[in-house]
């Protein structure tokens, strides 16, 4: 994995060459799997790419900065979904997350893969609004490194 | 103050013309007083000023993401000052605080008065760690409005 | 295509009910298409998804600010590739470019497809450095709006 | 000066123990003199200061990303000032200058000094919108270097 450093001739990682591991158990619910693609330490982003199964999904959280996010396989529903208000991503879709933007639930109906660009941390909450983690940058790296070593 | 928007003429704020309001009480101690300059959601980011009396502290936080600032009057001790291993600014002078700084004392011992960029929220916590409030640009705003109007 | 606004609810983009457009032919050589997805004025960034026949390149560039993309399909050789001292990303991959990185030569040769997030302009140049053209976000969005209007 | 790092304990400068050092001639007319600040390559931002005497101006540029002023002290004419349709800042001021926010004329008054945080380069042009110099954090540190050593 990359992280910071500003190499002029770029950076680059064989995807298919890395390994997928469990995403913590604390902000999820059913095996989803991630593989963290960069952490940009001096700005306070990253990029990472999941794989979510069907019947999988996030728990409640707010993004504290922007989030921008290509689906590339399966459904992801988003808010409840377009049946509840919300709305329904369908494989391949691009979408993009503002400052603020408060998830409830957001549900994979079937086996799903997307890729996302981190501005600022992620605030997973509980039912009456508290901080249960606060993930940026920084947890990011501590969570996988502690999933990799 | 200007909130967003991407005008290319540019955006002005008279700053003497704008009048100070306290600085959230929970949030610091003695009479810390501010003025917002300016809320960018689509990027996470803000700008404010900061006048700090004498003996006046912000309590306990971490930046979740890059911050500058430009301290035009007085003295600001960061993490206990330089005489505790933290360390004193003194103005003038410019300092950057990375993603993940953790502040658990910025204290002023004498009328002091600071300009400062943010990218992305601030984490207020307790002793143990705990959020008390996550501050980014929405919460901001809403502060602000709350003590204008 | 979603231009700025920080809408809470989210944007989305159905990708592929969304027509490919010719890339600007001073730009590149052989018949690169792309999608450009979003437009984000406020930060100067924006993103977009390219598609790369077998033999097109695009001309000489240096970013100047970061970029990210996800190689999706194919083959591309950034700085003559891996053969010539430069490298070869070949899909599924994931490329970081730093703040001025200079592209020579970037080249597929295989039918490619990638997406891009970038942050600030990228300047295509001749062979003595002198800018050609300077594309930052309104750029990028004018050149869409002239091949899809 | 500090340049990039994300050092958790933060960076200081005492500003007034910096040298002022001319601001590259062929962007400017009269003695304008700078310190730089911070060069933050990972973002492709940049901080600095400026003392421009009554009389100097700043050569026709655009900015390719917003940037955020903070004029401490004097008066600043931009696009020809308020006489002519643009607008003048009077100290103290704060000033927002979106991407693409361009400065035909940039002309000082009185002796002034201002503080401000750029995202993304300058793009210096001519009377024809040639790019006489793309300014960005690479170009800024090189001269800042070239000025000092």
């Amino acid at each position: 994995m990359a992280v910071s450093a500003n190499d002029p001739t770029g950076e680059y990682i064989q995807m298919d060459e890395m390994d997928w591991v469990p995403f913590p158990e604390a902000l999820c619910s059913g095996p989803i799997r991630w593989k963290l693609l960069r952490v940009s330490p001096e700005m306070g982003s990253w990029t990472a790419i999941y794989d979510c199964p069907a019947g999988s999904s996030f728990a409640k959280h707010i993004h504290m900065g922007p989030g921008e996010y290509f689906l590339t396989r399966g459904k992801m529903h988003v808010r409840g979904g377009s049946d509840e208000g919300g709305s329904t991503a369908i494989a391949p879709c691009y979408g993009y997350e503002g400052c603020n933007a408060q998830h409830d639930h957001t549900e994979f109906s079937e086996d799903s893969e997307f890729y996302m660009t981190f501005l600022g941390p992620l605030n997973f909450i509980d039912d009456d609004g508290n901080t249960i983690a606060l993930v940026g940058c920084e947890q990011v790296l501590d969570a996988w490194k502690a999933a990799t070593s």
